[in-house]
């Protein structure tokens, strides 16, 4: 098999993403998420460019630096907004902070948007669009870091491309690790013009995986017979399940619309010290401004989680809440 | 002469820095503040590192992402602050959210203080050593933007020994271009621990000097009998009387305790357009929240500042405000 | 199954390689060859280092700068050698060149030897260990790319630790992806000096991989029972078997020692052309001085090769040669 | 006065660049020549490109890896070549083994010619001009390092347009420190596509100087009334007369033609000891292959050598050579 992603299944990959898109475009496989991240914004954000992320945003606060040292040092500036989402006005405030051409200033280059975000909510189309327009208005590319894109996808019922660039959207990290996959993100251009040198950053930060077929393969299955979506559905579900049951538990509180597979909460006394020691498995959760005064927590559904499951877990907290 | 600073002038300033400081310091010279604090960056703090700093401070704003640039992609994480200060309450709670040795956080390295501030106004050493006391405790590094620091020196009256490492700064960069020299600054080390490759980092970032007794005699002259402590209190007695006089003229609002030699004003309609059409030279001023509503200027007063220019401008404020 | 490395699988390969090394070392996994050597020197080497390879190293020629990005721009220094080896007066040699402390010079700070070499060669521990004492009186850090680790260790039939940390060498990249694995290499360090920042540097690079099992049941299954060295020794024989049955073809040169699984080798006229044409896969390989005129083909074997289709090879290569 | 090039004698220094290169170019000046050619690089080469250098240059041997720095991890390539110089056939044999829009492979876009070289020779028009045809068939850049442009100049006796743009050269770093200036080069662009990004990136690696006038009024002394050319020819008259007055004392022999400021020489037994010891000041010199045994040194004189001081320094020689 040819290496380096000269094979027959990495070109069954781009076919796919031509029509999953329905236009043509670049795509790139890689095995993190955090390289998807960093690679796009290599390609779309000089050493001097600015990069406007929510201040939850994983590129901020989990990547350890990864989208300063990809870009060879491009600044991050974290923006605050309700329920995990950027708003039109305040990008456009944040942009006014800097001008244009402005030798003292970094310079404005992407804006990047989660979705789903990380409070498990879902920007509309329309949302999109909006933020969008703000970017183009100061010749800005619109970046979507997509690393629960199948989740965001299933919730909008909306196309792929409706989405994504038809709402103004330029390039994105498409996940699906953690949606199935075993280690496999593809970053996506809409458009041609930031792609010339990404082959070069790829090779270079140590992502252009010699037996490229081990990703093609999995992005393939992931695609087939819209299996990525039947996944998300699932995964939804649970999250919406999982929502439901809380909701009225005496002393539980749930922080957030629940629009794909996370559901933050937070917990009376010492109730979530007493779930992890009977074996459930989930994260303190800390975000900008932190209503929940420390007590937040994330419950992450997947593809592998069963109703099941979360009936149990639903019992749990019920029988420590309300004995 | 001997070049790169291997002249007799260089190893005066060494000296003249120690007695400065009451105690042995390594001390390097550079001709730009931006160089200044990037190279004490990037000797202070790892690539993975975090700075914190003001939201207003200048490596945040103003220097183009050189922090970024000279450590090989830190990241600078901005925080709020009245009086453009950072309280050790807000210092304590960002801190927080990075947890250590955690490997998705990038890691708190540096706290960066502007002294005098970007708002004019100056850290008392009770405040610095407060903030130093946290950062302490998290084994972060205390810098000091002191590109004004005569200025804040002058306002504390106490010895730059007990403004800076007896409050706890570990190392700072010491202004004398905003205070009178053509172009030296000096990058000033409390510990050795942080300096063994300071060398290689100012060579390769091109700020070794050739000629570096150009920088050197700088320098002295600034020092020599107090110099650069005259030239600050008169920049600073400009200041405090240009504001004493705009003080009660209809419709102009002070915004900030004036303590150094910076003037923060709004005029009322179109005051501040007609001034610079008579020749008033200062800038426009633009702060994280602006409570000013896009109206507020930013009046520096130098050692070259005189006080009947003062009157002239304070006159011409009046006369436009009070016709 | 816990992420990022906190799962057993991970915790396994921890105790593997402290069994196969003979001593605690600490191991990090990664998918691909480029990023365990750029992550390799950015542990061992500031940035304004020099790392010494031999000029048709691998990461000298064949990773598009990986090793300057990853370093943020350390100076790779191209030595040149025989048979693919650097020998110990020409790294000496080439270190006289950089003075220590001296400002201007980028410093001296990793070897990377290549195991086996790109000619196909195999560095002895006498050999290795001779370079290791020229490296240690500089204090600079030994590191081995043994991207082909295990067919050098097949050819000299002694212990990994015998091979590497015995013989001098301080770190190393331990292939697995050319000889079996779909894509999964280790960074080990055989002194923890180099470790403490190596968590964040991979995770900023985006080479910590969530589903980290997927690369340590790789790893494992390659050690298990050996595994990886009877690949390696069949890879090895298939070299052999070539070169010995190319031998005395009319016209076939061969070029340097077969030691483990690659045979340089110049055909005849159109002869490479037209092996490749009847569907023959190797590739047209440029050497530093090029002793072959344009006319060198490397041929590879590897854990699949056939003994039949190495036959049917030189058959092939006969019947164009001999006519 | 305006602050950071926006005054009128920065202006005057565009005009002037202007008329002496007969056409419109695009000049910067920065203070060393370090950050000259690093920000030049930067401008011309992307972090994934090759930087073709002779072995001995200054950007390669004596600037600490800043060229990596500035470009985010170039790849250098040191040609060897007779008299400091590159020939063309060795350009084009390093660039065979660079293959364009090959993954693996860093891109070749900058050639780098020093002039006068290190050698203290100066390359002709015509070797320029050839040189640069070989750049060009490969679409890369040719800068000049003109640390030393003054010397070359007077030696070729040709117009500066002759000497760089007319014979292909694209960028420039024209120097002054050498030659008189206290701190100032200009980094020149003889076409307009590179340069976009330039005050970005002077900024940001913090040489942008703030009072900018002080390198504009060290530039146009430097041009006004050809005192440049004048101070070069000084320099070189005094290496005229070195050389041909060591010329034919016993035991001296002399390395290079003698084109420039600069004489290439050794000593028998302890002479260069001996000099030093009695005050001369010069330094060993090592360049790759070192023909003299390592006893070669090079002997600079300026724009301030007196012709007694030679007279003085060649009768010390004699009494020590020939006693």
């Amino acid at each position: 098999m040819p290496a380096y992603g000269n094979d027959p299944l990495t070109g069954e990959v781009a076919r796919r993403f031509n029509a999953l898109f329905e236009r043509d475009v670049a795509v790139f496989l890689v095995s993190t998420g955090t390289a998807a991240n960093g690679l796009a914004f290599a390609a779309a954000c000089p050493p001097y460019g600015v990069i406007f992320v929510h201040a939850a945003a994983h590129a901020q606060v989990d990547e350890c630096g990864a989208p300063e040292f990809f870009t060879g040092g491009a600044k991050l500036i974290a923006l605050h907004g309700d329920n995990g989402k950027v708003a039109p006005g305040t990008l456009a405030e944040a942009l006014a902070h800097f001008y244009d051409g402005f030798v003292h200033h970094a310079q404005p280059s992407v804006l990047s948007l989660t979705q789903s975000t990380e409070s498990g909510t879902v920007y509309t189309c329309a949302e999109i669009d909006a933020l969008a327009q703000v970017a183009r208005a100061r010749r800005i590319a619109v970046h979507m870091d997509g690393a629960r894109f199948a989740n965001a996808l299933v919730h909008l019922g909306c196309s792929p491309a409706e989405a994504t660039w038809k709402a103004g959207v330029d390039l994105m990290s498409f996940g699906a690790t953690k949606n199935g996959c075993l280690a496999a993100e593809a970053v996506v251009f809409f458009h041609p013009e930031c792609v010339r040198s990404f082959d070069f950053l790829r090779k270079r930060s140590g992502h252009l995986v010699s037996k490229h077929r081990v990703l093609s393969a999995q992005m393939l299955a992931y695609l087939d017979g819209d299996l990525w979506l039947r996944l998300a559905s699932h995964a939804n579900r649970m999250a919406t399940q999982l929502s439901s049951a809380l909701h009225g538990i005496a002393g539980v509180r749930l922080w957030y619309p629940v629009e794909a597979n996370e559901v933050f909460v937070s917990f009376p006394g010492d109730v979530a010290w007493r779930l992890m020691a009977k074996g459930a498995s989930f994260h303190p959760w800390q975000v900008p401004g932190d209503p929940a005064g420390g007590r937040m927590c994330r419950l992450v559904t997947s593809f592998n989680t069963h109703a099941d499951d979360v009936d149990r877990f639903v019992e749990l907290v019920r029988a420590l809440c309300e004995p």
